[in-house]
């Protein structure tokens, strides 16, 4: 039997790289031989503090359990069509040697939110990586040809690897909804803080503030396109933000991409009346908050839940088409799948601000 | 100089009935003999808690101290014209005799805010009946003219006193956008529960779910139109809501008029994935939640600001149309300004639930 490499997380900061069955093709599915794959945060979390996301029992969709094969920011070609299958996501043309960037989400496709393309919010929601189905971090995966996007053969596979986080910030600016001429605040720079603030700018947003501890990670946002970058221990952050928009008021949007309580207070305190914040940042622990502050300035606080197979294939036009710009700025790393959990999980763990986006490589152009 | 009567809040617990002048008129403003004005629970609130709203130092706008006159619910007739007035709100003809509902939110009519309508954002807001320049619970009050609706005739001058609360309920179903089919679930059938319950007739939604402990509040969400009522205390709320549901996921929309902790839970644990959770009810105290349930859900979560000048405007239109039916249900008591304290501050605190709104009249047809 022909096998491969793939990391699997087997446990609580228990990821190994082993040598595992090539998964075998299904009618309607197709293979991709991968090209790279990000780490994300939701790994680290996963590693540090899992199981959570892989399933200790049988996953309702896929029916797997640990170990499963992790990465869910994915690129890769197409090298091997399963029964039936002429088209991938949106109708379009599937050949073998497509480049493809592959949507992750598992969702059951009948309810409500799947026919809305928010497989994100499906009651019997998985994700490839954590799920079963393998993932990005193995030689081979194969795929339902609906969740394949086409990539140009113009877009490197590395770029098309970084799709997915992009769509997590490209989603959120969608849920804000600001207009060019706003002031916005983008609370953390991390790797979703920069994906918002390139989403912004792809949107035509310019006046962009950012808030953000790290000097490293403060100079990577002004990169991305960061007007104003403030660091709330010197800066009273919510009054800089009123000084830099051009009304006084504040920004009408906030993103909130951190994930703690000072974060969340700045950005109740910085958002103007009858704004938006969007809730992008994972909170590890609760939060204490009045809600009278939502309605005695009249705010809205939206939740932002990954992103919708739209919202995937607006990404990888934005891209394709340059309307995204500088998406390769991503990528702080570029490392082995023999090297993903040395110098991929646990650098992100150790050195976690040097990095915004680190990638394992399965093949260069496969 | 010719003095009315008038309750005004004094301090902590202190609302007296005075004798004070009877304001004079200027240029812009008319005078208004008053009929009917609500308490609200506000008005209990700063009773009890207070001075919160009622200005300690001179108010920005009015420039008052306490003791001002309470009363901000209220209805009357105008009976004096000051200097080159000629129309009252939206350009309404402005005579004397007319009879009007007041819109008692002040603000500096300058701001981003008041320029929409939404005074009650504006960063100098006020309100007549605690910042000063009267209210409602006075025998005469004199207001700019531009914040006087006039309502027709045939308008009882006590339905009339009703436009305010029911406003607060029209502006949080204009938040939610719950559509005729939808399922929508109503936390709390006090006063602003039940506004929000004639709103959301009147605005075609039938399927209306309401949670509420007192059997006497139920009975009253049960007449102003509400298809299902839970106790809290026996009922599985969320799992209710989804059982009365058509499609079994539960309410599209949830209306939080209870203002505590296990009502904010449960309209988490009730509404739908991409659903709405309008925040009406004020919070006495703060509240603990994970901010990632709204992500991973894909929640919105918006706070209700009063109204603004044209939903009160609508309110008017709604009731004298017929569009929102029985809004007279709303009124469970009558009483005299002598009888302010007692049998309306005193009777809603410890009677609550067997009020839904006490209305003081000062003149029924003045």
């Amino acid at each position: 039997m022909a096998t491969m490499k793939a990391l699997r997380f087997h446990g609580n900061q228990d990821v190994r790289l082993d040598n595992i069955p090539i998964p075998p093709l299904r009618p309607g599915w197709v293979k991709i031989k991968n090209g790279w794959a990000g780490v994300c945060g939701s790994d680290l979390h996963e590693y540090l503090v899992g199981p959570k996301n892989a399933p200790t029992k049988p996953h309702i969709l896929t029916g797997e359990t640990l170990p499963t094969v992790m990465g869910h920011e994915f690129s890769g070609r197409v090298v091997e069509l399963g029964e039936g299958v002429t088209e991938a996501y949106g109708g379009a043309k599937m050949e073998v040697g497509k480049k493809c960037a592959i949507f992750p989400v598992l969702g059951d496709r009948t309810c409500v939110w799947c026919q809305r393309g928010a497989q994100g919010v499906c009651p019997n929601w998985g994700f490839l990586g954590y799920s079963g189905y393998g993932g990005g971090f193995a030689e081979y995966i194969c795929v339902d040809a609906r969740d394949v996007h086409i990539v140009p053969e113009s877009m490197r596979l590395d770029v098309a690897a970084l799709v997915e986080p992009i769509a997590v910030g490209w989603h959120a600016v969608k849920l804000g909804e600001p207009k060019p001429e706003d002031s916005v605040l983008v609370l953390g720079a991390g790797p979703i803080g920069i994906a918002v603030i390139l989403s912004l700018r792809a949107h035509g947003i310019e006046n962009i503030a950012v808030s953000e501890l790290s000097p490293l990670r403060a100079e990577q946002a002004r990169g991305a396109g960061a007007r104003h970058v403030f660091n709330p221990k010197n800066d009273d952050v919510p009054e800089r933000c009123r000084e830099v928009s051009p009304d006084g008021w504040g920004p009408q949007c906030v993103f909130e991409c951190a994930g703690v309580q000072p974060s969340l207070d700045a950005a109740l305190a910085s958002v103007r009346g009858q704004g938006v914040i969007v809730n992008v940042g994972i909170f590890e622990k609760d939060v204490t908050m009045n809600p009278n502050v939502l309605n005695r300035r009249s705010l809205e606080w939206v939740g932002s839940n990954i992103y919708t197979r739209q919202e995937f294939q607006e990404v990888v036009d934005a891209i394709a088409n340059g309307r995204l710009k500088g998406p390769e700025r991503m990528i702080t790393a570029r490392i082995s799948l023999e090297e993903g959990v040395e110098k991929g999980f646990k650098a992100l763990i150790h050195e976690r601000e040097k990095h915004v986006k680190i990638l394992i490589g399965v093949d260069d152009d496969p």
